[in-house]
């Protein structure tokens, strides 16, 4: 059955709007009498059954509803900004496929850009969650200076990935029980000032592996082995 | 130091043409005098000194040169052909990125493309190969039926990738010292009979986590499971 999105839920009666009503009436062309999923993003995912479809919006009445706790120990990743837009979308995707609980962006020394099109992060964001079938549309913070970030992380394992001879694969070492946060840096990597600020303030050094990463890519194999490993 | 690729080496003269001419004299202006790497992608990488730098050709003497052996543990992935060339470029340079040895494309039942732009796939890896320092360029091998590919992998540990309640997960049991083969489903994944047939012939059926992923996206987990997990 065809999952959609909406936050917009009152009672019994939901409605879908913009692309998700357009997607469901014209471009699957649902209609009355049809019955369809529409999660939250927040856990609830619901039953429901088509009352009126049009382009710009379309009436469901809910006919169940089910709740999923969320995931405390989905991992957080806090990566530096990259500057190639399509590579950052991608990356947002495939991470929200695989499974995040928090995203935060970071302001590095070598980031070359210092903010995100928060609109259009969030529809690549819940388009993934939609399509992964996940419960929960991951958090995306605003972007925040490296330094500020790095002393505020509240989980209990802290990692940042920066290659150094005989340092710990991550793949051999994660754990999944444990909630955990991984800082992967810009293209050109973190300066040596922002890893020994991280390491300074608990966090352990581990490399993705033996090949050069692209940024995107290694967020990408982290948040894989944090989830899957 | 810059990384270019050629397969024009000749004793100690290298020339560089094409794109990779085009990138070393035009983009990065490297002229006479200076030094970069080229590899070959078979093992081989030269230190080179630039002789005459052209953008359509660059003659290159060779100073010094190493081996790498191949790498007989890296994974060898076949996967169903997908319809969405930019989704099947990026899944190609990712996987290149994090270490594939060999990739075969298969012609599914539900593949809704049956064949690849050979020249176009080729400069995405060699590319990807430069980017992440490998020594080889992995083979890729032109698309075949699913059930000719099936009975002739060469591995000595298969896997299939199909969802399936109580199946393991393929990051709880990779060994990576097994040479491996995992097969990846197109969009729709493959059919029952499809995997049937594998079962039949001795794969191992593994789940992925539990989140639902994109074909491309079950290709780059996978094969970070197996290089990394």
């Amino acid at each position: 059955m065809n999952v959609f999105y909406s936050t917009d839920i009152q009672g019994d009666k939901i409605v879908l709007k913009d692309q998700e009503a357009q997607h469901c009436a014209k471009v699957l062309r649902k209609g009355r009498g049809e019955q369809i999923y529409v999660i939250d993003g927040k856990g609830s995912r619901y039953t429901c059954e088509i009352k009126e479809a049009q382009r710009s919006s379309v009436e469901l009445t809910v006919l169940s509803s089910s709740f999923a706790e969320a995931n405390p120990l989905l991992p957080h990743l806090a990566f530096g900004l990259i500057k190639n837009q399509t590579r950052l979308e991608w990356m947002l995707e495939k991470i929200t496929e695989i499974g995040v609980g928090r995203i935060t962006p970071l302001i590095c020394h070598r980031s070359e850009r210092r903010s995100i099109k928060t609109e259009r992060i969030e529809k690549i964001i819940v388009s993934a969650t939609k399509q992964s079938l996940q419960p929960y549309v991951p958090i995306i913070d605003d972007p925040v200076p490296f330094k500020d970030y790095v002393v505020s992380a509240d989980r209990s394992k802290h990692f940042i990935a920066s290659y150094e001879e005989g340092a710990p694969d991550l793949g051999r070492i994660i754990k999944r029980e444990q909630p955990s946060v991984i800082l992967i840096g810009p293209e050109g990597d973190f300066t040596d000032e922002e890893v020994t600020k991280a390491l300074a303030d608990g966090y352990l050094r581990v490399n993705l592996g033996s090949s050069r990463l692209r940024a995107e890519t290694a967020s990408v194999v982290s948040l894989t082995l944090m989830g899957l490993g």
